[in-house]
This record gives structure tokens, sequence and C-alpha cells, in this order.
């Protein structure tokens, strides 16, 4: 399971002690090749943590041969002395590795932002880490990267021959341009690094792109994908990236299933937009808005939110013509009244919303969760 | 006091049945003359209620006799039937009001989205208010037009000869483009709809266009501003178009002190900015950033926050030369770990972020509040 279901990968996860409490906060996934392919994706955020600005150069390279993940700490705004921290642990990493080179270890942190990570403790944890890796580590690794995550995520896709198997942390933070999330795949498919990078952009961008939780976009979102080509097969190139893209939605469902205080997952499908982009905005509008995400919490039907959130965007709709749907009632036809509101049953956890622009063909699905007291609670007290 | 301040004005506040409860729901405005100049700023929402597109052709004309407003329901999304009844409302005005063109009656409505508003209660009570008109009634017309208030909210100024009045109702989904409110402004200077025009626009920029309580933009958004002539004076144009943005400004803190739930305002300072709209899209993401806005209502001067929002707009600014304040302790230096964060005192309830960004001269001041457990529960039940 998880980043260790493909062939050619061997895993770590240990509690280094950057956390305080004592739980697992240090992940190491290893490439043990024979292929070292790897694409990245990486957080939109103009502010980006120390780890996000090194593993970028490193993807550049298109080879990835170990990434060292911790938790308990974000490593961002952390000036040059945090860069360094981050260079140490690539360095610490290819040291205790035999035949690694620092340039293709990639670094990912997540935590609390404006904080030195302590590396005292870090870089012992790193050859503990090595000394631990096994063929069987993919679930300690991905218990290893939780922050306020209540269950780890794995997901994975097995094919005639070749596998693609991941794991995920986040659950907060979730928003477009990736959630506060980090992600590791990894596959044995033997695939050059520009196979990878198409297949993994394709599927970040209708799935972990899709997931917005609070609004809020992290320093921090890496998602990696790394080819061992351990398997031998080179796959269709269609049926790897439908592979990719089932993990990454897996792992994106799970992400806001899983999201800080949430009560409802809501499911907001935009309709019949002139554009996809069109359908993204409007989806995203839907998702901010903290009266309607307030309104779900509470099983309230309330469409009128749903509507006020729509007049904010440049898409192409007219007002009159707008189709409004909850949990499959249409509540609103023709931006008035339409069926009996209180035909919609939200007892569920799921709640669907479909918005109809009656202004094109093009569509797309944005996921989201509600607002609660338990998400105030969560966050007011995050760093004390 | 409110909208009969400034002389030449009349006004009532009275209980037509509107909301269930009983509580004052429908306010009448006149304006006596001896000029009938008007100017209107509307919500940008482009679903807007049935009162806002009529009152836009209202101001086309520059000249308004009277307002009629009514809480206990917005009268949006309700169709053509909507319109028809928001028509009807303006003719009962003309009709009671002797020598009065419905084409010159402004019409506001505030509360639930997508009901009808019932006629058979409003409409004989537009006739009641019409008899209790005074030229004292501007405190109960304030009264009249609350909807989850807690306060009624009115400002003047009063200069040598001639006064700028008011009254605002709102609490809540304060975004740009107005917040969710109702505003009348009404004056006894004598000037034409022109100079009320300019100086409206001007004083609602950077007043209530910059109250962002929850990002959340209404489609009912109406601020009118009426001059009567009554005083006689034609004012300097600067001193009044300052007198008109000291009363938005008062009004505009007023909403904001008066917030859904919030225990905390947030006055947040973007200075040094290339220019004025990169500041206020800093101010706006800061704003809005519903991490951040836990974090304060937790008194947690979590810096990584705003960085974070900074970090996903547009504006001129370097990474690596931000700085931010948390009432005035600098506790981000360069992008980085600044002052103790435990020398910020946040146990008032103004919380102060000042954020540099290091690339210009300009500014800009955003006012918003924290996020509460308080506003999940106002906003989950709001329509049950």
């Amino acid at each position: 399971m998880s980043v260790t279901a493909a062939k050619g990968f061997s895993a770590a996860g240990i509690a280094a002690g950057i956390k305080e409490n004592g739980n697992p906060d240090l992940a190491l996934v290893v490439n043990n090749g024979p292929r070292l392919a790897a694409a990245g994706v990486f957080t939109s955020n103009r502010v980006k943590a120390a780890p996000v600005v090194w593993s970028e150069q490193v993807l550049k390279g298109g080879r990835v041969s170990a990434v060292i993940l911790n938790s308990g700490g974000a490593n961002a705004c952390t000036g040059p002395l945090g860069f360094q921290d981050t260079h140490a642990t690539a360095e610490k990493v290819a040291e205790v590795l035999d035949g690694h080179s620092a340039g293709e270890v990639a670094v990912a942190s997540t935590g609390l932002i404006g904080l030195r990570l302590p590396m005292d403790k870090l870089l012992p944890g790193v050859e503990r880490a090595a000394a631990e890796l096994t063929e069987h580590g993919g679930e300690k690794a991905a218990i290893a990267i939780k922050t306020t995550d209540s269950i780890h995520k794995t997901a994975q896709v097995g094919q005639e021959g070749w596998t693609v198997g991941g794991m995920a942390k986040g659950a907060g933070m979730l928003a477009p341009g990736l959630a506060t999330m980090l992600v590791v795949l990894t596959t044995d498919a033997d695939l050059p690094a520009a196979d990878l990078d198409t297949a993994l952009r394709a599927a970040t961008r209708t799935t972990f792109d899709r997931v917005d939780s609070d609004g809020c976009m992290s320093t921090n979102d890496t998602v990696l994908l790394l080819a061992s080509g351990a398997s031998g097969v080179v796959p269709d190139r269609g049926a790897f990236a439908e592979a990719v893209r089932t993990v990454c939605d897996d792992l994106a469902r799970q992400l806001i299933g899983d999201a800080e205080g949430a009560s409802k997952d809501i499911r907001i499908e935009v309709v019949n937009a002139a554009s996809e982009d069109d359908a993204v905005e409007v989806g995203r509008s839907i998702a901010r808005n903290n009266l309607l995400k307030c309104a779900i919490h509470g099983e309230d039907p309330n469409w009128g939110r749903v509507l006020s959130a729509i007049g904010t965007t440049s898409a192409a709709f007219e007002p009159d013509q707008l189709n409004v749907a909850i949990n499959d009632v249409w509540v609103c036809k023709n931006g008035s009244v339409g069926e009996d509101r209180d035909l919609v049953d939200m007892r569920f956890r799921e709640v669907r919303i479909t918005a109809d622009l009656a202004a094109g063909t093009e569509s797309a699905v944005i996921w989201s969760n509600d607002l609660t007291a338990d998400y105030v609670h969560e966050n007011s007290a995050y760093s004390s």
C-alpha cells in the first residue's frame, strides 16, 4: 500500500522528536530504481516554504532518488537560515544513503509557519529513518506526515504488471493551487520524467486543484510522482495518466473527507457553463461562501446564498436563467423560486449542489465542506 | 439624528407585519424639498434584487422624492412577480403622498433571498407609515430596517448652516461592492444630483467598499444620498464631500462593530504598496483568510497566515521583504521571524494588522472581524 505499493521503493516513518508530543514526524521514501524519473507540482502561493524552493530546483533535473518529509514544522518564512536547514537535510539523506546526491533529494515540510526546525532532532532522525527503510514501510511513512489529519491517507491502482500508489497529508487550508498537503506518488512503470510530468499536471488540475475547503492556500503544497521502472513495463500513456488521476482523485476525496471540523462534504457541480474556466470560477465562488457553508452545516437548503455567490463571478450567465439543485431538488429555477425547499433531505454527510448556468456545455466539479464551530475551535488554537 | 437630522426631511418606521415576530419592518423617508436631488450606489453583484433593479432606474433621473425600505424579506430571486411587487410598492407610496410620482420613489429591501414579500401587509403598512411621518422620525426609520443587527445605526455631521445625516443596516454578508446593507443619507445642502453623485462615490469607495466581514456580497446593497436644499446653503464641494465621507466612515465602522458573531474588529492597513489597488487587494486577501480570522479569535498572533494570504495576491512585492506587525509588534521582518510574538497583546476588541509590502508608497485600510463559533451558529439557522 501507499508509496511502497509499487516495486522499487522502500520507505520508513519514525518519531524524530520534531513534534513535542512524540508522534511520528519524519518520513523517508527511497527510489531503488533502476529508473529515477520524477515530476512535481508545487503551491502557486508566492510565499513559498524553503523546502518548496529547494524541491522545485531538484525537480528541474527530472530525477529524484529520495524524498524526506517532516511534519511538526513548515519551515516557511524562516529566511536564509531556514533554507540552509532544508539543504542540510538533503545533504544528510544523501550521506546516509550510499551513492545518492543531495541534488536528487526532494524535501517537504508541513506544520506551523515561521518556526525553525529542530535540526538537532531532525538530522539524527534521518539516520534512524534510513536504518528502518523497508519495502513495506509505506503505511508508516503516511502516518509520519500527518498534522491535524485524523487519519493517514493512502491509495493505489494496480494494472497489468505495473502499479501507481501514494500517500497524502492534509486536513485544512485546502484551496486551489493545491491544498495544504504533501503528496508522494510512486510507480514502477518504466516512463521518463516528461511523461510523468504530463500525467501529473493533468491529474492535479482536476483533482487536488478542485478541492477547496476553506479558500486558504498553503506555502508548502507539494505533489511528487516518482517512477522506478522496476516493473520493466512501459504502459500506454493514456492508461497511465488515468491511473495517476484515479489515485489523485481518491486521495483528494480523502482530504476533503477529513477536513478540519467538517460535518458535511459538499460536491459542487457547475453544468452548462460557457467554458471550463467559468465552471471552475463559479464552483470556487460557491465553495468559498462562508454564509452558504454555515447554512449547509445547519442542513438549510439556502439556495439564495448560492445565487449570491454566482453573482460575484465574471462567468457568462443571465441571472434569470440560473437553476440550482440541492441534493437533486431544483430549488431555484430561472433565477427564482423552484421546487419546494422542504423536499431537500440534508441528513447525510454528502451534500450535492448543482448550478446550471444555462450558458454552454462545459462543466466542472469542486469539492468543499461546511463551516462549523469545530473548525473555528480547531483553528483558533492551532499555534498556541 | 439619522435621516431627519437635515432639514427638509420627514420619516417614519412601523411594524407592518412583514416580520413574523412583530418587530418594526417598514421605513419611509420623504424629501420635502425644495430640491429633490439624489444619487445612489448599488451592489455590484450580478444577481440583483428587484428593488435594486427598480431603484437604479429611478436614480438615473437624479431625483428621489421618497424612499420606502423594508426588512423581513430581500425580494431577491423572486422573478417578474417580485419586480411587480417592488413596482406596486413605489406606486402605493406615490399614491398616499400627494403630488409624488412612482418614478421618483426608491425602494430598498433586506432579509431572506427567494421569498415573495407579503404585499397584503406591506401595502397597508405604507399607508400607516405615511400617516406617521414626522421631522423627528429618523430613529424609528433606522430601527425598522434592522435584520440581524443588534443595534440601529445612525450618524450625522453638522456644518455651518447645513447638515449630512444618515442611517444604515447591516451586520453580516459584508463585503466589497458594498456590504449587505441599506444606507440612506440626507442633506439640506443645496446641491445638484451630479455633485451628490461625485461625493457619494468618492465616500463609498474608501468606506463601505473597504469593509469586508465575511467575503460575501449581497444582492440588495443600496446607498442613497438625498438633498432637500432646505438650508439654502450651497456648501464648498470639498467640505461637502468630506462631510459625506465622515458620515459613511462612521456608519461603516458601526457595521463592522456589529458584525454577526464577531468578538474582534480587525483593522488591516497595507502600507508601502506599489499602488492603491495592490494595497486593497492585499488587504482584502488578509481580511478573507478564514484561518487567520480564527487565529485572531483565539488571540493568536499567527503572522504566518498573514504572509500566506499575501502570497495569493498579484500585488507587487518580494516575499523576503515583507514585514508584518500585529498590534504594533513587528512579528515578521523581511519575510521571516521578527520580534517575539509573545509581546503581542490581543486582549482588546480592536486588533491592528499592518502589512508592509516594501514596494512603493501607497496604502489602504480594510476593516474586517474575526470568525467565531457564534457566526457559524447565527448563519447556520438564519432561514429556518
